[in-house]
């Protein structure tokens, strides 16, 4: 795989947060931000991205983290390409290369893409020309860049600390992107205590994670933690796998108010969404008041807004060396 | 449910006219006048709506009402999110209620909501931050107000006058959002001699449109009228309220050019859209020089636009109080 | 038809190269040169369309052309409404029509038309109204005009000149509405060694391409040629009139390496894609130094926006005579 940073240590890819160092992650948090305007603040709106061009090609369907790619581009001064290919039947490699020659070919700069299996980012970023980026908004199990960095971004916000840090996800982790990105990020970032808290059946495996710790008893797992992290249960998924239904997964798993007692007096609650209300989580510990859900969301669009930039920074510095 | 105005008497909401006092109706039909171009001059573009976000979430189709919408937001600067959502099995309340979350959190400023059953737009401005705002874009059978105003900027434009104006509203009454919202918008202004022409079957009921005539022959209810608004006909209803297929209707109801000379001679013909051409209206009516159908359609943007950017003014002003 | 010139030669539609004189079609490569921007480059950012609206009806699939003209238009400054019909069963005639004047209504000024059948171009420019203007994206089998202006802008890139030049087209030419217009461009600017290649079944009628020579072998088609045109195949055509699988075709008119050898030495390989690798070309052919197929995709991101420029400064002259 080409790296995902030029010599000069600019950002020119962003498929994994493997091998990314705090310094260059550290900078893209702190970009975010500046960029980041709570609700009832005028969005920021820059020209960072001016005549640039963004492809948003999603072969796995996801509504809000197209819509917070699109927004985040746009309001840098992006033209964004949408492109809605989850429904045609793909015919990958070749056909999906010529694909990527073409948008390239129209001067596309910065693809987006969202795939529910492995390999395509990686194989994008050995393929596209030199001055092309390429950003995962999602890869199978495996990745999930932006979504790991928000939510550091997020804890960074309220705790002003990694180090001494407690962090316990709760859910599929074996399946879940999120879980894999986030953690790279909170490793690099410092944080040692990590708790995994799921059925046995949806831990993921012993090579994977080897720092945390694993729990099957939710109680034990969020005992005294400073961030409690609840993933979204595939309920398919969780009825094949662990044999829970709905009810049995909330009644096991399910973050509710007297559960969160056993945390700490300040920890957060977090969920990438979309919620399963009642499911993985409580309606009142999601509307809560130790719930930063809605801010989650909120620096996402900042985060992407940070990595669009930094990679049309870097492209530019690349046409124009000193 | 919340006022749509703000204590200031500022538009915050749009989703009835009904309680809209005839002086706000009259400045956003002065700011409509203001932003209309006809059809041949360059569209307006400004800069109103700069910054602002509007999320367009249509949970009933509509091509004509969405790109009016959408141009009016774009041409005075907004981002716009088109939201497709009719063809999702939606499951309404809580998970409805996290995606306007997910969309606040993402600085969304504006909500154009359309849906084919009723109370959703209320729910939600019950529901939204204090910094945003609900436009209906279509209610169930209750509410299509930027479809009132347009209708009486339409009017205007032709009589300048709203006392003394006989108006006759032909089609399927009991159903129709653009009856109830566009005969409100008239009563504030001043008309009062308004008539309701339908099949028995399809008048509405006896507690509504308390003021209006109704009439079951169509030569009687346009006899001298100022204005004969003909309603879209939904062929599968009429079939099976009043027993009418296509042709009956069109030989009982259809607006001919005989039957217009029965109207004034300076009679507006209107039609909301999209037109069933030999059902309702005959073409030569349709297309005719009485007809003002296209430029309901020309007015139907330009009153997007001033509902628009009288509701960012107001959201300016709230975070700028004096 | 109307004309697609107004009196001062200015462009008005673009729906045929037929009847567009060296003049018109030189002034449109030219200016379409200053729009590229090779791939790596910062694409071109204009005003040329400000205040313009651009309605890209597509009634034929096609996420290609419909980015290349959506770009195209939004970096000279439009407003662009993709309007995706093709999956509704349209039904034709008024109610398209109508679909016309709604938008005609809401300000639209160009229309960018696809469909796979023949007739709604030339409709349109004869409905529309004198402020409105139509581009064809691909009619039926008859006329892509745009491509076919993409296809000699490339070829002057490389060749300098068109007389004198040996160009063969191998394929489906009965079908082809590429074939058609690079050779109607083609003849407007000179050449006139033109070589048609193709199964006996789907060579074009005898009354069309009178000046071209015709040939079923392409070792004999492409000896000597300056330019190999390959045509994309549809698979279930070429079993059906020629009786030729996917394999049965590769064998007997595929451009391999051995083939194009017998082309001149500087010979350019093109194909308006998207392509069927193993098909019509092999992959080291298609992705080859002579291969110019992606710098078509360039060029046509330039050819349209020269034409909606073109035809923005003919409205824009008609509203403002001198």
């Amino acid at each position: 795989m080409r790296s995902q940073q030029d010599s000069a240590g600019g950002l020119r890819h962003l498929i994994t947060l493997g091998g990314l160092a705090r310094d260059a992650l550290t900078a893209i948090l702190d970009r975010a931000e500046a960029y980041r305007r709570f609700p009832g603040q005028p969005a920021y709106e820059g020209r960072e991205l001016a005549g640039v061009t963004v492809a948003n090609l999603f072969y796995e369907p996801s509504t809000r983290t197209r819509a917070s790619f699109d927004l985040a581009a746009r309001r840098l001064g992006a033209h964004v390409l949408n492109m809605d290919l989850q429904s045609s039947s793909r015919a990958k490699g070749e056909t999906m290369l010529d694909t990527i020659y073409t948008l390239e070919a129209m001067n596309t700069d910065i693809f987006v893409i969202r795939d529910s299996e492995a390999g395509l980012p990686e194989f994008l970023i050995d393929h596209v020309d030199p001055h092309v980026s390429v950003i995962s908004a999602g890869e199978a199990h495996l990745s999930h860049p932006t979504q790991g960095l928000l939510d550091v971004l997020t804890i960074r916000a309220h705790k002003r600390r990694f180090a001494g840090l407690k962090v316990a996800i709760v859910g599929d982790i074996k399946h879940s992107r999120v879980a894999r990105s986030t953690s790279q990020a909170l490793a690099t970032l410092g944080t040692t205590d990590l708790r995994l808290v799921a059925p046995e059946a949806l831990l993921p495996a012993e090579n994977e994670f080897r720092a945390a710790q694993r729990f099957t008893r939710i109680e034990d797992g969020i005992a005294g933690a400073d961030v409690v992290m609840m993933l979204r249960i595939q309920k398919e998924r969780m009825v094949q796998s662990a044999s829970l239904d709905d009810a049995a997964y909330f009644r096991e798993f399910g973050l509710t108010a007297a559960r969160l007692r056993l945390a700490a007096p300040s920890a957060l609650v977090m969920h990438p969404g979309p919620m399963n209300r009642g499911v993985e989580i409580s309606s009142d510990v999601a509307d809560g008041p130790r719930s930063v859900i809605r801010e989650q969301v909120n620096n996402g669009v900042a985060v992407r807004m940070a990595v669009l930039a930094a990679i049309a920074a870097t492209l530019t510095r690349q046409r124009h060396p000193l």
